[in-house]
């Protein structure tokens, strides 16, 4: 069957064309793709579709036989509700209220999954990364914004809207007087740690500071301190940690030891650095997470 | 049927023998109960036992058809763990490693439910209480010590082991100089918002102060950040809170309104006090949510 996938973020929609095969739900073969700027939702929307259509054409396969997408968001995530698949109360000026997954559901003529940009990686490390065979995990992305996706109970979590896990308040490191970037709560999880904070605290891109800078061993104790608030929380069997900060060398492992120290020595399960090395861990899809994750997500229609 | 119950708390086992239906999973009856207090295990879960056996024969029903155990902890639930069922790494003098589920399983020869308290109160409100129809909320007591249980998914997590969720680390509030009272982090959640905790921070009892002092009002500025943590992460419908601080008169509704504070206008599902109020409830079960809670445990086993 032939698949389509949107990784829909507020910088660029990534738009795959995926050869899939849902009898064994391998990894599926990617035929072909685009990356569309996010302009508007009319141009954006539009030139996505538009590659769908000429892709599949070239490739003589047929429309989508199904697409996923994972957003950025908020996102209406209720089946039940009349503004499902919008992308609801974001700060991106042009997007409040905008329609997504109907778009693609009518002018293709398939059905669409639609769900958070880190539940759709979630799930593709579930499926071919590194949460094979896990029941409850979780995908953290950390870059430009910090978000997570939940599988919990042998699927993902959505409940009254979706997990909003880069806004969680953590207390200050000692010293540190940064007031923190997120117009919403100032010094939450996001606020003290995404890309632009350090950006903004230190005076450089987080992507000029060398390996040796003080930025990454607050970085490092920041994350780890809500790694441990999502471990006492949920109690998950493995945390990647993906996006253009999380990824960086080094960064996961060194999570991984001051996570062991939040924790205080009071989860057993985690005492020691061996088992810590292997409770926070970077995804295997990588960079790619997003776009497979969105694959994955399209291919849930012929699961059941 | 009849059904074996235990509310296995760290100053008393309560436990009841229950008339129960698995056809409609009405509310079972309540037949009898006994208050074992809680020394060391041979002479608790004797004790308990004893009340099983004496208490059936006295009413004629025969032994337990099973029995649902909802414990302190931290507890270990995995199925395929030779601990399983056992209360681990307690500061409980007596407890550490104490074999509780295998003990009732082997002396009245029945399948025995084990899970922690909260996620057997979190379980009866499922079927009982304020929880019902519910897929993904959470169970909290805030009493001697604060500890949540989590239904997701339309389960009970437990994951890598069971949530501890009043561990977190809070943000301290300003003027705040209580060092905190947990043992393993000083001044997590539990550790500023037990009972305990307020007792020592105001030189009595949290029994003996009045509704006007002031730390009811700082209380619920705890409470408050901490349910905003959880909503970030879990995103769930509702959030039960009991315990015999949670429980207290007024206190519900006043944590619900902080609640909507600390979540900064985010969620805009929640963006309005009625839609606070019916987040932040006490569960309908109330003070028997333990019990009945064990019970719903039990009954786990004549539900597939």
């Amino acid at each position: 069957m032939t698949v389509g996938a949107i990784e829909a973020g507020g910088t660029k929609f990534v738009c795959g064309l995926f050869d899939a095969d849902c009898s064994d739900l391998r990894k599926p073969k990617l035929l072909a793709s685009r990356s569309v700027p996010t302009t508007s939702p009319a141009e954006t929307l539009q030139a996505s579709l538009d590659f769908f259509i000429s892709a599949s054409k070239t490739l003589g396969v047929g429309k989508p036989d199904s697409v996923g997408i994972g957003s950025f968001g908020p996102v209406d995530l209720r089946i039940s509700s009349p503004t499902w698949g919008y992308i609801t109360s974001t700060p991106k000026p042009g997007w409040q209220n905008a329609e997504v997954a109907g778009f693609f559901r009518e002018r293709l003529d398939t059905p669409v999954a639609f769900d958070t940009d880190v539940n759709a990686a979630a799930y593709g490390e579930f499926l071919w990364g590194a949460a094979k065979g896990l029941k409850d995990f979780i995908y953290i992305t950390v870059g430009t914004g910090i978000g997570g996706g939940v599988f919990s109970n042998n699927d993902l979590i959505h409940g009254l809207t979706h997990p909003e896990m880069g806004h969680i308040k953590l207390q200050r490191q000692p010293g540190d007087d940064y007031p923190g970037a997120c117009p919403y709560h100032h010094d939450c999880f996001e606020g003290m740690a995404s890309g632009p904070a350090i950006g903004a605290r230190w005076g450089h891109r987080a992507e000029e500071l060398g390996p040796e800078h003080e930025a990454w061993k607050l970085e490092a104790r920041y994350l780890a301190k809500a790694f441990a608030a999502y471990t006492f929380v949920l109690s998950p069997e493995r945390i990647m940690m993906g996006g253009g900060v999380g990824m960086r060398p080094g960064l996961a492992e060194e999570v991984a030891l001051l996570v062991g120290e939040e924790l205080g020595g009071y989860i057993a399960a985690l005492d020691s650095p061996a088992r810590l090395k292997d409770y926070i861990v970077r995804p295997l899809l990588g960079a790619e997470a997003g776009l497979y994750g969105a694959a994955a997500l399209a291919l849930r229609y012929c699961m059941a």
